[in-house]
């Protein structure tokens, strides 16, 4: 959601905390002739805890440019033994999108990318269904469809990789795929995978939430966006959100209330990650 | 939250659902003078499920006393199978809380309660400690201290239920009561005890949520109030709430925000309750 | 978002209040053989208010056909002088959709319409830009292109008050229509045109409510969705939600961020029409 | 709600943007041995707009004390231009209550001071009526009951203003005080008076909200934490909440459930001030 300024660019900071980091990366960049527009950060602990940082910069009229700027902070980040990362705001990331039939999450992202409101690029989107082809390619997107069966499913993944590596993405959003990934899929892509789970977890993990929901009288159902680990359903969360129900809702009503909490929470959480406002650690995410 | 009328009634009823039921019942408060003012139904499957109804009537001038109303009832209900209940809305439940040492849901309720918008007696209340002995009473109501030990367990319950029943007490609030209550007590009074568990249940069932939600990294936290049954967090839900949070909260900082939904999720279950807005079937609950 | 009964009717009933309604209706029904699956009512006041009352029944195998039944209300409805409508569940509402260029709410009707959530039939869409035409049409609904300008203004009212007519329909859903219409056009429809204004009504009447939102500093962004009448912005509000804002936000981010508000309160108002769940009375609704 | 640690403090800066500020003010603290905690920062416009920061610190071992600090970090500030102010998080900031009859947001804040939530001392509270008197007493603090008629409302306000200044207090909140403040009262105290409006500003400025809301039909009923100011209702928002509401709520009702929202909104509002956590600049708020 934030405006584009030609030279605004991000730096993120991972490690452990010690004396100065601020002062040294600020100084750093000053001295660049970088200006940053904005900053945040986070300690685990003062004391020996992690450090977390993100800072958005606008390169000057007398800063070097930027993949010069990069280069000279390496020696920086080493001496201070910082993980970092330093990225240009108008560098679009290329998102894949992996969705089944329902189509109410990947509707939503092509909405928010054609209106502008999501800076990415879209280099192709995977199904194991041809639903959405249709749709998809209304969009200009090329559509792949690579059915899974039990039978097929390494083949099928080798395939889809394949088509994400090819297609050079930085991230991959499963937008209601429906199909549990291998950790070699996984682990092609750490931390790079979004998925959103149907449900408010670590509440009904697993298959067909909506109908445990049902099932436990639950008074709110929810969503949640998050990173996909080798452990199902239990990546690091980045986004949740919930809507408030009642007696009156079948299974397949809290299904069709769902979608709306579903699509929104994936859509902030996708969103968060395009703008590097994501830090993964431990099992957590920090989001600024 | 409704305002008194001096003869408002209000008839509960559940029973296999079947046709007529709504004529029949209307019927019958019009030829004896009462004058519907709401009327809420719910019916699980038309089609040979469960039917839940609550009326709110007032009396008229030509009504025979709520007494007789009820007794006259009696045939109409038996004819059509139902289970009911009638109640006079100015007769005020009354309720008993038991407390450990924190505060925050106890000074809720009797904020509410002493605001008038509680509407029920409250004849004592139960504490495992002496902490909030001196609060209690400033708000002139009897306080007792049942300390509860491993070996004392069963005599303290057997000393709690005794007193409950001397008060005469039509229901229970466990407002933090940081003991597990045996079946004992839980037979003792059914679908009339309230507990308000500190998650969003069914999420971090057991001790310790906040840390459990730490451990997580959850976005939103959540509060459950709920009937108290022999399965430990898993009774029909009343209400549900949330607050959003982030990676900055500690666990100890998620206790103290929790405490504000907690508050209102378990004022707002009681209020219902109190207003017989509440029907249990199986293991969840119609709320009118 | 219910469930399709294929012999689900409805019927409205608003009145002043008096002794014996609910049981008269109720009884007509069973003699019938129509079985009440849901029942709501209200009454602003039991002491001679107004009186609102929505039931759903379902037809049953000895019941006359729906017109025939609906027929001999007719007397029932003139002895205790009712204002009423019955409605077959089955019988799609004819809506149609005016809008200019900014598509969120457009598209988040036709996206609920196509996934079948949105239970109406969409006869055509006017617009004053041709802007949306191609999506429009990738849906198969017909397209009309009126432009207005200040010279045409009554023309095109005129142009578009016969397409609406010519097509039947049965409410007018203004999607960001981006014009005031005239007394003429909304005394054509009287409670049947839904407008969705970008700000929590009565803040921010009129133009550029983004604008004064940011001016004012409001924590708080949202819309509300309202049966247009001759006063602008004045209308019976359906429904309305929020957003949180804070000061990073500039006009222009919080004019992307009210969409999703906009687009919800907007679909949930459409929603709750479309099922006869509200009644206008005076300057308010009744939703049921 | 954070944690006290013994030599935590906090820097506040106002100034128009320019170059280097974050650069200078961290190797400032770094080099004073003050570790940076969290540091937050807001730029209206990096093109010479207005900057605010606020960062918290631990003094090192090696520090300076606090005192010392604070007059070493003059000449910086001059130098930069900057407006400032730098506090130990440990100095309790002196609050002050005036309130009316309504007891609901006194007791909230008095509840979360007596839990430690609200990190402030109470020297004083001061009401136009005695209804309060002995729950305040009850909680040790000084209660003056100043009556208010229009003949002696200028040496009512004298006597007030007296008080305040007597018992040196930081700031003032008006916890439902139902009296305007002269212009002579808001200048003694500029933005470090806090009020709760009972309505979602700016709609329903001015006497009566929730009756101007029964009457406008809305679906949401709000509050309003903000700084007073010579405008009556008009002073920068710090925070706002809002509750569903329907067509069964009578303005009384609204009344009742809108004590919920006050309290809460104002409860943050005031968390959020005694924290140094709010800037104002113009007619609105930075909330970091």
């Amino acid at each position: 959601m934030s405006q584009q300024h030609p030279n605004r660019a991000r730096l993120l900071i991972s490690c452990r905390d010690k004396a100065g980091i601020v002062s040294a990366v600020s100084t750093f960049l000053h001295q660049h002739d970088a200006n940053i527009v904005q900053s945040d950060q986070f300690s685990t602990d003062p004391q020996g805890g992690m450090f977390f940082m993100r800072i958005e910069f606008d390169l000057g009229t007398a800063s070097p440019d930027f993949l010069r700027l990069k280069h000279e902070f390496h020696s920086l980040a080493a001496e201070m033994d910082l993980d970092w990362k330093m990225e240009l705001a108008a560098r679009k990331k290329r998102m894949a999108i992996l969705v089944s039939k329902e189509d109410h999450c990947l509707l939503e992202l092509l909405w928010r990318w054609r209106s502008g409101e999501l800076q990415v690029d879209i280099p192709l989107i995977i199904s194991n269904h041809p639903t959405n082809k249709q749709v998809v390619e209304s969009y200009g997107i090329p559509f792949f469809h690579v059915p899974v069966t039990r039978e097929t499913k390494q083949e099928a993944e080798q395939e889809a990789i394949q088509l994400l590596k090819q297609h050079d993405v930085d991230f991959i959003v499963l937008a209601r795929y429906m199909q549990i990934l291998s950790s070699t899929f996984v682990d092609s892509f750490p931390h790079r995978i979004i998925n959103i789970h149907h449900s408010f977890l670590p509440a009904f993990i697993g298959a067909n939430p909506y109908a445990k929901a049902f099932e436990r009288g639950v008074k709110l159902i929810g969503a949640t966006a998050h990173y996909v680990t080798d452990d199902l359903d239990e990546g690091p969360i980045i986004e949740q959100d919930v809507l408030r129900v009642n007696h009156r809702y079948s299974t397949q009503e809290l299904r069709v209330a769902g979608r709306n909490v579903e699509r929104i929470a994936l859509a902030r959480a996708v969103d968060w990650h395009t703008n590097d406002q994501v830090l993964v650690y431990g099992n957590k995410t920090v989001v600024f």
